[in-house]
């Protein structure tokens, strides 16, 4: 019988990431019942009490009344194949306009099966194995992107992360140091608004200056805005794309989080002109997705669509409402650990207090690891993720991540509770 | 402002695959009214009444009279994120052992965004770029396995394809020819039941001579069972994973067609052991689909769920009366293919007879190209596709592919007077 070497498998397979990602969901399923600090995933609330007909319908209407179909013309586009660029890339493009004063034809925009699609086509559109080129990424760094870079073997080099955004002269030192070793750093990828996990912003200094670098070394910035419907009203900071006035930036978005992951629906917006083609990248990435995908669900496209239009093709009354959830959630999160752990737990023990996004993180005078998770989860009844798998060059690990998009907020005193229990107990 | 030079982008942007299928599509949309025998979708007339909201309500049924899911649990399955193997594995797998005596535990089972993602999941699995392995395929060949390998740099051999299947001989020989090279085929993909585009079937003996030179030369098969269900009732061959007791067959199918394309829902089986781990290379597909897609769209799932729920479990019964509809529509077009050409055009123009499918291929004098389509689509309002991107070695490109499964019988009538007029007027 055949039996496979890992060996001839596909080095990614052996890569922190995904080795992680394995093993993480195995732990979380084992215990069920345990208050789960772990997922990134949107509160289960609002998706509930989503009517999908609803949206379906909302979204047929608009290719009826507004597109010219006609109803069985309409409901052909939801079931059979459609264009691997997307189905709802006006809406979109309209919705980036409105919400996010990213201005760019629809054209420029693909729909993607989530943002993790959308990174793996843009890695795969921008490297050639032969160049040698090298990714750079703020680092700790969300695992799609370095997963994305690993399954398609690009070299990636960690960036520290700041407070205020990625460290630019990091990232200079960086460029420098490519061109020393005959290489260059091509893209750097980097989640303007509430980094999953490092929970940082990037100031809006840091936003210019990174495009001012970017163009100095010439290389394009990948702009991850999963988070940015999180920040609290009145809070808002521009996109690097809406900044940027050079075609530099690659804007890449979802609608899991504001929307509902079920759909799987992302986007990229790509408007860099290709030389003697008359394309632009988006096209590229179309061609690519028809041999990865051949194209996003055009029903979970349809469901999308339909809240768009739901919501006057906006997605701030959306996000005002989410947002405000999320707000909450972090702060009493936040207000739990302070009133909760001094005193109890080693004093090295500490937090960072993001502004936004769902991620606290947490330093321990020990490593955070596996080993760890599985006594906190068996003894305690509290999920946690270990940061190790986050970082490059493994530092981090003996830090934790705490998400509070899922929680209730009796849940997160409780969670909190029971991880001063641990912490007091175990740790110290 | 930023402009991209081409020969900065990846090579498979430049693949003759990716070009021809963004300009085939691009030729289509400008002759919206043409007949047209180009694409390979499945019949309009299968998908205009489809109850989307009814195969999801089954699927929630299930979800909650059979799984024990309350039922809010089980919305949430459908809304929220879900494992990256899939939500439908049980009833993918039970649906595999009844209509197609494939035996495999569910763990085997990944569900992929059609098949196109299964195909490039595989590849990366089983292909390192330092080990310089080739992927064998039969000759012509589905552009999107082509496309997907191209993708991920892998290189490919072709070896011709008979009417009773892949040239075992060939097959020996670009073995022998690897290794002489020191290199080593890694994997062979075939369509065992009517290949796209060929239309050719592979023969009983020919699948058991396959495997032996596949345990014989340590290759693994990549079968892709799109088309088998459109098998004349009673003319059921085994596939080759029904017959393979050493696990050296990966097979990958699609819902696409016998369902309907927009749920984006296929799957792969791949029950091969890794060495060592515990694990089945089913596991390590899942594993790379976090950072390709994550997971399937849930909703997408439940829907195609919800119709192998309807239908008992079994996709037989659908499968009978769509394929009776598909068998019709090529009969037809090879008999007013025999009917209106002879006498009217040049008598060196031939076309194949395929026994399933959904295609017919004809050969001309002169090379079907592009400039030669454009001229059939703008003054004969017919539609038909170039066979050369199906090659990999510049052969075919004489050939046109017919396709039969989207058109009703006075348009493949009509469609073939056109052709008629086409190739006596252009041809000769």
């Amino acid at each position: 019988m055949v039996r496979l070497s890992p060996s001839s498998l596909h080095d990614s397979l052996r890569s922190p990431a995904l080795e992680s990602i394995g093993f993480l969901n195995e732990v979380m399923s084992r215990y069920p019942d345990a208050i789960s600090f772990a997922p990134g995933a949107p509160h289960p609330g609002f998706v509930a009490g989503l009517d999908v007909q609803q949206c379906v319908d909302r979204f047929l209407d608009h290719l009826v009344h507004e597109m010219g179909h006609t109803p069985r013309q309409a409901r052909l586009r939801l079931y059979e194949y459609g264009p691997s660029r997307g189905l709802i890339n006006g809406l979109v493009g309209e919705a980036l306009r409105r919400d996010l004063q990213i201005d760019v034809p629809s054209d420029a925009v693909v729909v993607t099966v989530g943002a993790q699609e959308g990174m793996l086509l843009v890695l795969r559109a921008l490297f050639r194995p032969s160049a040698g080129d090298l990714l750079a990424v703020a680092n700790p760094c969300f695992a799609g992107i370095t997963g994305a870079a690993s399954l398609l073997d690009i070299p990636v080099v960690g960036v520290d992360e700041t407070a205020t955004g990625i460290d630019l002269d990091g990232l200079t030192a960086a460029c420098r140091e490519a061109r020393a070793a005959g290489r260059r750093i091509r893209a750097c990828y980097v989640a303007s608004d509430f980094s999953n996990p490092g929970g940082s912003r990037m100031s809006l200094e840091c936003r210019h200056k990174l495009l001012e670098l970017a163009e100095r070394e010439d290389i394009l910035v990948l702009e991850d805005n999963t988070y940015g419907f999180t920040t609290a009203h009145g809070h808002e900071l521009p996109s690097l794309k809406a900044l940027d006035t050079e075609r530099r930036v690659i804007h890449i978005g979802t609608f899991a989080k504001v929307c509902f992951p079920g759909a799987r629906v992302g986007y990229v917006v790509a408007d860099q002109p290709v030389i003697g083609q008359d394309r632009l990248l988006a096209d590229e990435l179309a061609a690519l997705k028809t041999v990865v995908t051949v194209n996003t669900s055009p029903l979970g496209q349809a469901v999308i669509g339909g809240m768009l239009l739901e919501h006057g093709g906006s997605l701030a009354e959306l996000s005002r409402a989410k947002s405000e959830l999320y707000q909450r959630n972090l702060n009493q999160l936040m207000d739990a650990l302070d009133r909760t752990l001094p005193g109890r737990v080693p004093p090295s023990i500490g937090w960072n207090r993001p502004t936004g996004g769902f991620f606290v993180r947490m330093r321990l005078p020990v490593p955070a690891d596996v080993g760890l998770l599985e006594i906190s989860a068996a003894d305690y009844g509290v999920l946690w993720t270990p940061m190790a798998q986050f970082y490059l060059d493994g530092a981090g690990d003996s830090q934790l991540r705490l998400s509070c998009s899922y929680l209730d907020a009796d849940q997160i005193e409780t969670g909190v509770q029971r991880l001063a229990a641990f912490l007091a107990k175990e740790i110290g």
